[in-house]
């Protein structure tokens, strides 16, 4: 489907500086789009490409749209992303679903499926499911006892909830996801462990997304929470009876082990390790490949990665990392005048 | 089901401090706990919660049991948290399976499956698998050819278990988990890669258990081997070869590279990487996050991961780190009494 | 199937030094092999396994050759693992699908699939998908509309290509792969966030491998694009907009942040973290747990792991690491000639 200019800005409240007759057709990158097509900046660093750019229209702020070319209408708005967002999800809405069982889906006859929602092929709901209004179900996906769906949920392909899971309303799950699997709880008893049942669930809250084979573990005794608004990654691992306050995004790889608590707002970048049985406040930032071990009780921006270098001079550092302990020593000993008795050079070069 | 604290007590060999009449229903938290509940305290570092719990009992050992409210009664056991396990499982079983193949399930002709064994809808059973007795395997399983499982093992829904694969009694997969997929091999050629057929199977033990999205490789030539008792969190990743001795445990997004062996007894933390062709020997634990590039021979207790820190220190500390070679330069001209030409400072604030 | 020695050795272009007419029916270990079967030598470490085996034959370089043991072939060759790979493929051949859909597969009306190729149980073809000759699509496998699969290609049970992928001739994924998912874009919008729209699609070039459990996120505007002849091994995560030059390898569970643009015949080590929106250039090595954070513009090896070491010395270096702003300036100090007048010493031991 396509708007005229003038339609988008009305609809999305931007300032149209520009033709409002041009036709809009679908959205395209800055070095990419042209005649009919609509771009986006968000990011200052791209303000080379806005210059240089032959898109029919291009959403931006206010303090980039002197740099907008002649031919190139600009939709002005203060958030230009998330407009851009909007315009781009009327512009490619979803294929529509067929609403109904599709051939080879199994459903439990003691689930409750609104008439609206399409459950894919070879999905299986399980007994007393419930699922929403207008909910999408992909092929492949499996549905344990007990699972509540919201409205308007949409899982990809293969997505496991196992037993008793709740999503809230406009969850939206990646193909491979997983929710509810056990959680990693043994008891060592003699030689060997013994399984502790895992006996809570996990609830989600409405418009959180989860990413492609990313894993929530059911709670041990009592549940597993992701917050509304939440948005998780790919691959991401979430242990048992960890909460996830609301609007909080974590990025790839990250792993959040047991019971720990982290709070609204924050940002997780990838690969993080958080130890278990930690807080973290609301509005904390972690940088990529860090490693939370403690926990934290000030918003913030909190780092552990160190960039990589050229292997020969990694080397080198890592040796002096390792003789930290003797570097100090050398230091304390020049302190106490005690050097000069010792006239051997250590691992200098 | 329910039973009274005296019927715990004796089929667990627990001391009971309390009225042997109580009816216990359902397990609970310290702090959630109440009437016709029980919990347990396997960690010192909650007597505070024992103090203020409203449980009808609790499973803890001697030292603690005086700690219990004149209104809880005490199962006294010198493994409190093994013994709540046991009884957590006696209070909620798993929900029964239906023995036989659900609608929807794939069963060749010449598979070989128990008449107790269960088989979800839209699973596939290879060829010549033999699936032994009270086996359940969930929806949307694939087992490729000659697969044998063990008596009672249990795969959740959407488990893999390529050709080949062998699993002892008791085994239990999670959803996702992925048995048997290649081993990545590849010998250069030319500009490109050939690929290294990987002709060994995954060999796992009885009584183990393996999480969601946990990916175990095929062996290039003999078997991968996962011994009995190991349990294996989610997105762990094997690589071919690789042989992991009895009862050892490891921790969710842990890497092991091919042909390494771990011992029997290990316990490894979360997202540890370990590098390929080492032999790691019994009892040995290494914390979360480290990286293991030598073999060990020596049980005790291994580390390679750094806090995170405010991340302007953080900032900070990487510099130093990236100067180390300049500070340890510095040293040895100091040491060397050389320093007194040089009225430069360096890197200092 | 079996071979003789003099078949294999025209066949590959190997120098045999042995008995021409010995047959050789499958591939064992250096160690492990005996009469009948073929091992090889591709790593000088092994040496000592070649003069000790009983193989009746190895494949191997000339330098290698005298050590032969008496009774074993010589099957010599300047390139002996990739001449072993192409005779274990032949001695081992992949089982023989069935062309055809089987039982429970849902093909759309709409697909176009060769008649050669073969489709698994449970397998959903979604609408105007195109499948090329003896294609073998694994059971519980999920298409959705307007995938195309080049010839000969061949996927593993449950995995999933969403909708518009792309693979060329001979792509090779393996089970719980998930292509095509959307990428983690999201705009700030108030509280909370703005999920935007993930239009573009994933391309494989031809002869790629795809791990277990891996995941690669299609493109925002444009598509994330996969090189020929790259291998990805399990579990790793691939974000939207990367594009992954021709004939890289890249080990498990590895990160690979979104826009990010990797050369031609790297070789990424397992557990790299790699940030967004870099370069990578052709010829690069990274090693294994390394976070790259910058744009690589020279070919070599490059590393950011540090070694894990026993636990009581790793928390002293990581206490001297944290120390390392007041240990520089105590050098300061000492440089100046400042210290004299401060007896106090610090942190030695």
């Amino acid at each position: 489907m396509g708007l005229t200019l003038g339609e988008l800005a009305v609809r999305f409240g931007c300032e149209l500086r520009g033709d409002p007759t041009v036709p809009i057709l679908r959205v395209g990158t800055l070095s990419g789009a042209g005649s009919g097509e609509l771009s986006f900046l968000a990011n200052p660093h791209y303000r080379g490409q806005l210059e240089r750019t032959r898109a029919a229209a291009v959403v931006l702020d206010a303090a980039s749209a002197s740099l907008c070319p002649q031919a190139t209408a600009a939709l002005v708005h203060s958030n230009p992303y998330a407009t851009y967002a909007r315009i781009a999800a009327l512009l490619h809405p979803e294929p529509p679903a067929v609403a109904g069982a599709a051939p080879g889906a199994h459903i439990d006859a003691s689930a409750r499926v609104a008439p609206s929602a399409s459950i894919g092929a070879g999905a299986v709901i399980g007994p007393r499911c419930t699922i929403g209004e207008r909910v999408r179900i992909g092929a492949g996906c499996v549905l344990g006892a007990d699972v509540r769906v919201g409205d308007d949920c949409r899982l990809h392909a293969r997505v496991t909830l196992e037993a008793g899971t709740e999503l809230g309303a406009r969850v939206r799950l990646q193909s491979g996801a997983v929710v509810g699997s056990d959680g990693f709880g043994f008891a060592r008893d003699g030689a060997g462990w013994t399984k502790v049942p895992q006996l809570g669930r996990v609830r989600i809250g409405a418009d959180a997304e989860i990413g492609a084979n990313t894993t929530i573990d059911r709670g041990a005794i009592e549940d597993t929470i992701i917050g509304a608004g939440v948005k998780l990654d790919n691959q991401i691992q979430v242990a048992h009876n960890v909460q996830i306050g609301e609007h909080t995004v974590i990025a790839a790889c990250t792993g959040i082990s047991g019971s720990t608590r982290i709070g609204r707002r924050c940002m997780i970048a990838g690969a993080v390790g958080i130890v278990g049985h930690l807080d973290i406040c609301d509005d904390v930032v972690v940088t990529g490949m860090s490693m939370v071990s403690h926990s934290i009780s000030t918003p913030g921006v909190y780092s552990g990665g160190i960039p990589a270098a050229p292997a020969g001079l990694w080397r080198r550092l890592v040796g002096r990392f390792k003789r930290l302990d003797a570097l100090a020593g050398r230091v304390t000993r020049l302190e106490r005048g005690a050097h000069s008795t010792d006239t051997r050079t250590h691992d200098d070069e």
